[in-house]
Order: structure tokens, then C-alpha cells, then sequence
């Protein structure tokens, strides 16, 4: 398959790269680095990316950031801040995506465990993360042409408890092999609609 | 109680009156009428709506609007402005409202049953009744004094089977009256994150 990979060189873009490379033509996109350029933020950049890449099989997203704060100091700025760029990002990602995947294709986007476990000052992310799930699960009813949309819902990867283990504490983190292998799965799997969880 | 009631001339509001005003003192505050003038996707406006009535006991909105329209068609701003209108607007209404309400206060968010099943052109409902059930689980982690606060998601109410039955195929209504019971079990009660459904 043809794939595009937008967060490729974050922590999980780089487990599901190790998981799909050796089987699929993999293009690399990143706000900073990539075979392609983009910000997912803006709607024209998407666009820009689609018509530079090409005709694809699969779209992979593993960007985004959410705001982590005290939920009585955030600010509106700084909430919405979570929806524009992990949420609208990937909402983004998959409206202009429609037209450049090829009949029986596929969107995999990324929530995370906080959709379901809170975390302290994690009320943006466990917002965020609820709604693309909720996206998720309607848009799959919504897509023509056999094309699939699910989202994969990872705890703490191994390859992070150094950066983000304070704030998962008592959360047993999961190897990033294992997590790039449910994507995979999601990708040249038959669901639709789904949220794969990954934690023990 | 003393409690603000924000979106009460809306069908699913004028129940909640119903439920509550023969109990409690209410403060009805909308957009273009009621007791009160407020616009809740603007902070200020929020802010100077709790500066105009003083302490309370308990909050409820059931205000906010999506977009609904074929995924495809959608614009970002279009998909945005659900998130401003019905979400933003919620979590405005929580953020601001928390010292203004008494120890042991409840904020009463409103939510929808397409949060769970989505309906045609209804993926921007689901995103965002979705994404308003995450922050209630989470928001309630972080609410200081003995502060509550929780979601109804109701289904189509029997006053609305008229306007919008059609969207809703196959889904019995609720009386508007059970629907605002169940916003006085979430004032009058102990529960906190938690989403009370209304459905056969």
C-alpha cells in the first residue's frame, strides 16, 4: 500500500513507521520534518500536502497536542488551543483526505487513554481525545466508496515514561512496538468505525 | 437552591424550568430573553452574566448548537463552530462559574444522545456531545469544595418529534417532563461525572 504518515517523527509516529515500513511504500509528512511539510492546523497546507503526495491507500496521523493545565486557571485561548490542533487537525486530515484515497481506503487517527482515564490538569486532552473518538465513530457512517476511519487509543508508550511517567502514575506503559502493530492492524484490517485500545 | 438556568427558553430548557421551578429559586438566562442576557461562546459575557446574579447553588445549560451537513461539505470553520457554540460554550460556563458557585454546588451540562448513535449529517453532533461527556468525566477530578458536575444526554424529546423526528428514524421520543427530572436528579443529587441518560 501507498501510506501517508503525518507525525512521523514523534514517538508514536516513529513505532507505527517501524511497524509499516517494511511492508508498504511509507510517506513521511511532519510540521518540521518529513518528506512533506505540513500544519495540520491549516486547512490549505492539508490541501497542499494531498496534491504534492498523490493518490493513497492509507492515512496515518499520530500529530497533535492538547493544553495541560488546571482546569480553574485555563483560559478559553488555551482550550480551544487542545480542539484546534490535535482534533481539527486530524478532522482536517480526513475532509480533505476523502477525494486522494483510493476506493477501500483507509483513515487511522490517534486519541490516547485519557479519553477514558483522566489525568491531573488533563481535562483538555480527555476532551479531546472523547471527541475525535466521537468523530470517529460517525464519520465512518458518513464515508463513500468503502473507506475506512478508526482511531487508535494508546496508553503511555515505554519510550516516553521518562518524559510523561509523573503524570501516568499506577498506568503500565507498552512498548512502542506493540502499539505500531495496532495500527497496522487497523490499516490492512477490515473495521471501520472502531477504537482500538491498547493498554494491559 | 438558588440556580441559573442557561438556554431555558429552548424546548429541552422550558422542561428543566418545569422540573425545577416549583422547588428552587431560578435564574433564567439566554441569548435573547430570560432573566439574564449572556452569550457563552464569549467569556466576558459569561463572566458579567455570574457578576449579575450572585451566588448560586447550582448551574444548568442546556444552550449550544452544531453544525449538521454531509462530512464531506464541511468546512473547518463550519466544524469549529460546533465546537465554539455547544462545547466551548459548556466549558466557558464551568470555568467561569466555579467561584461563583456555593461549597457543594452542581454544574448540569447538557450533552445528546448522538454523542453515542450518530444520525445522518450528524457528525459534528457526535463530535462535539462526545467531547462534552470527556470533559464532565474529567472536569469532575478537578472541581474543588465539594463541587459536582455531570451531563444529561437525552434523546429526541416529544415537543421536538415535529421539527426533527425525521433525523431520528426508528428512535422513540421522551416527554420533555422526564427529560427535566433528570436534570433535577443530577441538581438535587450526589453524583458527580457521571452521564445521565435519557432513552427507552
Amino acid at each position: 500500500m501507498r501510506i501517508l504518515l503525518i507525525g512521523a517523527s514523534g514517538t508514536v509516529g516513529t513505532a507505527v513507521a517501524g511497524a509499516l515500513a517494511p511492508h508498504h511504500e511509507l510517506i513521511r509528512a511532519g510540521r518540521q520534518s518529513g518528506d512533506v511539510r505540513v500544519d495540520l492546523t491549516d486547512m490549505d497546507s492539508v490541501e497542499r500536502m494531498y496534491r504534492e503526495v498523490g493518490q493513497l491507500d492509507a492515512v496515518v496521523t499520530t500529530a497533535g497536542n492538547v493544553h495541560f493545565g488546571e482546569l480553574a486557571q485555563t483560559t478559553p485561548a488555551q482550550f480551544l488551543s487542545g480542539l484546534q490542533d490535535k482534533l481539527m487537525g486530524q478532522v482536517n486530515v480526513v475532509i480533505a483526505g476523502i477525494p486522494h484515497l483510493r476506493d477501500g481506503g483507509s483513515f487511522t487517527l490517534t486519541s490516547g487513554i485519557t479519553a477514558v482515564e483522566p489525568i491531573k490538569l488533563g481535562t483538555n486532552a480527555t476532551t479531546v481525545n472523547a471527541a475525535i473518538e466521537g468523530f470517529v465513530r460517525s464519520a465512518a457512517t458518513e464515508l463513500p466508496r468503502g473507506l475506512r476511519i478508526n482511531a487508535v487509543s494508546a496508553t503511555l508508550l515505554t519510550e516516553s515514561l521518562e518524559a510523561y511517567g509523573p503524570y501516568f502514575p499506577g498506568f503500565e506503559a507498552v512498548p512502542g512496538e506493540r502499539v505500531g502493530q495496532v495500527y497496522r492492524r487497523s490499516v490492512e484490517g477490515v473495521c471501520t468505525g472502531r477504537v482500538y485500545t491498547i493498554w494491559q
